[in-house]
């Protein structure tokens, strides 16, 4: 067995990309003749482009600045040992992944931009299955394009390095250069999902503060200015932004499982079989599983049809049982052909990862879908007012993220049961890679939705009708239960994503001169790690403190801008022919704020990890990081969920039945309070989390040049 | 030098009940002339005790069970090395605890019920200086009272075990005997906390509810049936709630420091100067640092005095700085005195905990005062709605949490970096001696907040009028400040108290037999500690679930019986003479729905960490801990910030001006959802995080007896 085998990854990548073109020359094909139709795509997907082209300027600047850091920072120590002078290499990955993270949120948003009006027509002309199928197609192409260019990038890079750089026997070496790659991933979904989420909520509540409130029109009516800003942010925020956060968890835990795979056995811990064979199929399984999961999602993707049962959401779910089954069945096949030892465990622990990840759906849905009890128990407490509202979701929020970290430990401890004491971590990395290999499924669904939610604009502003209104909102209604479904699986798969990449942090500190001296430090009871946790507890609190405050601030500004043009442009209000609303000027205020503000939370998450380590050494990071962790997907499962009872519980009350009566006005404060919960903080923090354990992982060599690894402060403590 | 020295303490115990006795007897020399004061004052007296009285008996009950509990089961395991057969001494140990902890409560609160009355008449015939000073008077009861009888407890028991029980060679051994007292103390606190904070939130978000808004009344109406209910809620949560927390927290922080003073030198941990001498130090230091603070707060109390500036908040600051002045003093003399070498360090590790306590007051203050930008943001914020009310006190609130727990590790690591690798724990240990030895000023201080409300109730209700009203709103407003201030110290003392009970049970592991083994699974990057945490880290999510879900559902009886008694009792409404409301079903209402509903988080709190060791052993219940730590204090600083904020943002807007804006309602629906937050919830968590930890430590022999400490399910993974 060689890593030649991992040629097969790009089998797997070449099948996707013929999905993926197949689906694009279709899209193009669709037929889209309304006029206004083709004039309101036009402004979304220029509104979109303007975004993504200035997001990504900024971005590249912050890539290079960091790339020169590691090329600079990470070859200075020579007692690095194994990984001494593979600094350059690692900022190559780095930028590597970056361009390759970014490339994928074009191509997503691309196709999202791109099927939001044949949707529409599809739905006038031939009713719900064709407009479900355009919608999805539009979707799958995201999920699909991410994950084919994840393994290409991560097979490309592997076999790069093992045979023309390094030759094969430097596989552990070759994994961490590659880990570059991961952080590059990291980098641009962080500025993709907090930028995103910023836009999109600006562009929401300056939509719905005048429009909706202030002004009394319906929603996306085409008299309001903001009303296409809203539509670009669905696909900044709701296509780029979440693809770009599971793409991200779904490189780095390949890597964490390759990495694991490769470097366990060189730090001694224990194999099954013989050594060199062991090593081998522990670097090639994650990734064969990540292939067989671009097949699995393929077919499923394919197997999507609007049945006889004509329900929308059936049909999606059967969709990803499809994939769930297909790659479970993939997996058990290679786990009995590449292992000699621990087929079964190996398989278990990918399928353990499979479980969780429809389990956490089920519990997202238990505690935000208002056929159960919570939603029904906040509606009861609409009743009394706003602020009952309120309390009651806030309780329900905090109800809800106990369960999800339970399955997610308990996801854990089996794994590491599995594999026992010395093969644990490597289990928990498969895991993590069983959760996330059917991704190309993952995201179609998740990217359904803001297609479907743009059609549904499209299909108002150009006065289809309400039938065909009828037809979107059912399709909307269904995204908007796959987007709460999927924000909870981003929480849970970056959980076990980051459990997996610290494993891969310690391993890496293990195979250091005077490792093992640093990690008999790393004890729950030692002070400094107390101490750290204690602040990288705070950091996603001062994150989503940073985040929340820049919507409120930035949506300010939408709604003096909409009140403006109600106010000056004449004729406006009225509908008048000819006249219409300056779009471009609220488009560029949401573009120019959600840019100005994911300045700040960006550098924290760099700066934190950073220097942590450089005053308290590694003792002091992996406590940092360890408080970070537990407090963040805490807090991410609750901020993620709170906001989608508030919204869903606004939902349940028949807006035709309730509009301007109290108690629907109780509900509409709780769901516009929920919007940057749900939309901007809650889901960027476990990018955060995340971007702080790689780049932890990435910068070993510049923290083990400081004080012997123990930083400049902690050096005085040991 | 022998442990006899610790008589000290009583002589400081005698100055303390000294005091207490004098301020109690000129408590009832204060004429209450107005008849009305009079008949109200046994209202809220008769409530108060009722509740009090019936809250004691279900924590009999439970303190019952766990006591059989443990003398049951903590002698079973012969293995348990050094504490083998000490369970019925830790038994009783813990009932003492929990009765002296009742016993604290309830002269705290007959003081509170004692005073309001006179600090009324004194505002009326005398004026603020007079009301001041019995208000304050009222308070320093509590305050001496709990510092008291917590080191007169710890003391002798520990002089009767080291003399009459074991000998004095033993000290190890009664120091874990007398761990017990600590988890009575914690166990009283956690149900005096969680009742009497649910129970004053249903009373208070019941009175505004239909009073203020549904029926137009003002606060404290004598025709509002639940106004009564409303006081007593200020006594039993406010007084004798805050009182059992920070009591605890004293309690727990003397027991850990003498605990490691005893245990780390038996662990060979490293010592400074003789062996025999040195251990006699380390107990006596903070058991006398303690002492010395009861002194300090004495004449601390006696101090103070409305002088010429009139400014009552000036003259309580002048208070604390007293009181933490002489105990600085104090502490520098004992150092010296008492130990050969260290001596400048364990003054400095004091001395660190009392200015992180003055800290964290200064950052609470920052953002939760409107003298500052942060409320000035959040009160613009109101402007534009509800909404937006709530977005930015929110955001306010996250951002406040980060810098107190950056404070709270600032001070974990100068007392470590002071005491050295070896010593860091008993030095942390130290640093939160010193954060609470000053309780008797910091509790007289909070108490003197709720008295002062509650006279202004009884002016309102007796109708004194506007002049004496003014006196004392001017005296409630200073006690708000002091109660968000208070807030703040209680979550950090009992931060710091956390660390070194943690210490406490790390280093009574490693006297175990097979501790070693144990300890050395204590790493955090064990999956099974992994795992665990972010269960922890859920609990205390799970547990403000139940309490805030808890406060709206009674609130909503509270709610229905008081629009009944307005519908059904004729000439209530319009005050008619001799009409009175039935003010003791209200009373009632708050009574059952508050004991009720604290069961559900007590279990919580006792289940988690027992299910926890019980399965995965002593490993798991480390992670658990950790977990629950970090995310607790940040949720917990979190959430009695935020409730601050939008209480204050609410109180910056002059009602007279203000009264029936929108932007005053809007300010009123982000202090109403804030209630349960920063009275039920927040302060609670703490305690939940305090019990979990020192029933950890209590249950030590228990978990050593299965699976040899590695639990029913670890021993399969180790």
């Amino acid at each position: 067995m060689t890593y030649t085998l991992l040629f097969i990854c790009f089998g797997a990548v070449a099948l996707g990309i013929i999905y993926i073109v197949h689906q694009f020359v279709r899209m193009k094909k669709q037929p889209v003749k309304d006029a206004k139709v083709i004039e309101l795509q036009g402004y979304i997907k220029e509104g979109a482009m303007t975004f993504l082209r200035r997001e990504y300027s900024i971005i590249v600047l912050f890539v290079i600045g960091l790339g020169i850091l590691i090329a600079t920072f990470l070859g200075a120590e020579p007692d690095a040992g194994l990984f001494a002078g593979s600094a350059i290499a690692t900022a190559v990955s780095f930028i590597i992944g970056a361009v390759f993270a970014m490339c994928g949120g074009f191509i997503g948003m691309r196709a999202g931009v791109l099927a939001n009006g044949p949707t529409a027509q599809a739905a006038k002309d031939k009713g719900m299955a064709a407009a479900l199928k355009i919608a999805f197609s539009g979707g799958s192409i995201s999920g699909l394009t991410l994950a084919s260019i994840g393994l290409f990038g991560l097979t490309g890079l592997i076999l790069f390095f093992t045979h023309v750089i390094y030759g094969t026997d430097q596989i552990s070496l070759v994994i961490s250069v590659v880990t570059g790659f991961s952080l590059g991933a990291s980098f641009v979904a962080l500025f993709a999902r907090v930028g995103g989420g910023i836009y999109t909520k600006i562009a929401d509540v300056g939509a719905d503060l005048v429009g909706k409130v202030e002004a009394g029109i319906p929603e996306d009516d085409p008299r309001n200015p903001a009303v296409l800003a809203d539509n670009v942010g669905d696909n900044v925020g709701d296509i780029a932004g979440l693809g770009a956060d599971l793409y991200e968890s779904y490189v780095s835990s390949i890597i964490a499982a390759v990495s694991l795979g490769a470097l366990i056995p060189v730090a001694a811990m224990g194999l099954g079989g013989s050594e060199e064979y062991s090593v081998i199929a522990r670097v090639l399984f994650p990734m064969l599983v990540s292939a067989g999961g671009i097949l699995a999602s393929v077919i499923a993707a394919i197997s999507v049809q609007l049945g006889g049962g004509k329900d929308p959401a059936k049909a999606l779910q059967r969709g990803l049982q499809v994939a769930a089954l297909l790659t479970s069945v993939i997996t058990l096949i290679l786990s009995f052909v590449l292992f000699e030892a621990y087929q079964i465990q190996a398989f278990l622990a990918v399928f353990f990862g499979i479980a969780v990840g429809v389990g956490v759906g089920l519990i997202t849905e238990y505690y935000t879908s208002d056929k159960y009890k919570h939603i029904q128990y906040v509606k009861k407490m609409s009743e009394t007012g706003a602020a009952t509202n309120i309390i009651g979701g806030f309780a329900t929020g905090l109800f809800s993220a106990w369960p999800v970290a339970l399955l997610m430990a308990i996801g854990i401890i089996a794994a590491a049961l599995v594999g026992g004491d010395n093969n644990s971590m490597y289990f928990m990395a498969l895991c993590s890679v069983g959760m996330l290999a059917t991704l190309g499924m993952t995201v179609a669904i998740d990217s359904y939705g803001p297609i479907s939610d743009n059609a549904g604009g499209l299909v108002e502003m150009s006065k289809m009708g309400d039938e065909v209104r009828a037809i979107t909102d059912h399709l909307d209604a269904v995204g908007n239960t796959t987007a709460a479904i999927g924000k909870g699986f981003s929480v849970g798969s970056a959980a076990f994503t980051v459990v997996g990449l610290f494993a891969t942090f310690v391993i890496r500190l293990r195979l250091l001169d005077g490792g093992a001296e640093i990690l008999s430090h790393f004890t729950i009871y030692n002070p400094i790690v107390m101490a750290m946790a204690l602040i990288g507890a705070g950091v996603p609190y001062l994150f989503s403190a940073f985040s929340i405050k820049s919507v409120g601030k930035a949506a300010n500004e939408m709604v003096e801008e909409v009140r403006r043009q109600f106010r000056e442009t004449p004729g406006l209000m009225e509908g008048e022919e000819g006249v219409k609303p300056d779009y471009k000027r609220c488009i560029d205020i949401s573009t120019k704020a959600a840019l100005r503000e994911l300045v700040m939370p960006g550098l924290l998450a760099v700066i934190a990890p950073i220097a942590a380590g450089i005053l308290f050494g590694f003792v002091g990071l992996a406590g940092l990081l360890l408080g970070t962790f537990v407090s963040g997907i805490l807090l991410a499962f609750f901020m993620g969920n709170v906001g989608g009872v508030w919204d869903n519980a606004k939902k349940s009350f028949d807006p035709v039945k309730y509009k301007g009566t109290e108690i629907f006005n109780a509900a509409v404060i709780g769901d516009t309070v929920g919007d940057p919960l749900k939309d901007t903080a809650g889901p960027a923090i476990d990018i955060l989390v995340k971007l702080m354990t790689i780049l932890s992982v990435v910068f070993i060599p510049l923290f083990a040049s400081i004080g012997d690894g123990m930083g400049l402060l902690g050096r005085f403590f040991f």
